[in-house]
């Protein structure tokens, strides 16, 4: 039953941020980098999913090396006209956002 | 006397930066990885310095796959209790920044 409280919450969660203005895409990613949910198309889906994994890890590790104690909660990629929001966690929540012109 | 108006720019964004609440440090590193102000000890410097050119190149490069038209502006590392902000541009302005508790 927690399983699928976790799901029901995922996607509740999703759904929300999906309907949130200038939101592009919303995207979900298990610990292996594996797309779980996602508002994009396939390929976009596991760009991003592949992509961000990477930078997840080397963003993990960059904070790590300071200090072990800490650990990463969020990165956010900007460029010039949209922002990558990553919040990590059990999975990796991923949202694309248009940025006010 | 460009360079001269540039270098004296850097250095009044960098105090006004290291004047703000819970700006733990600041500091300007060029394209090549180089630290040319901090206001860190000098290994912290070199670290962050080391750590985060490579974060940059890893997300300058997640930016251009998905659009080549496109650059990085920022990336924001946000830790438990502390944020790493990184604006982009002709050279590398750092800011580490506690997290209100």
């Amino acid at each position: 039953m927690f399983l699928v409280k976790q799901a029901e919450e995922v996607e509740a969660r999703m759904k929300r941020i999906a309907a949130t203005k200038g939101v592009i895409g919303t995207l979900v990613v298990n610990p292996d980098g594996v797309p779980l949910r996602s508002t994009l198309d396939q390929s976009m889906t596991l760009q991003y999913a592949g992509q961000l994994q990477n930078l997840v890890a080397l963003a993990r590790s960059t904070v790590r090396d300071i200090d072990p104690q800490n650990d990463l909660s969020a990165l956010r990629v900007r460029a010039k006209n949209y922002e990558i929001i990553v919040v990590t966690g059990d999975y990796l929540m991923i949202t694309i956002q248009k940025l006010p012109e």
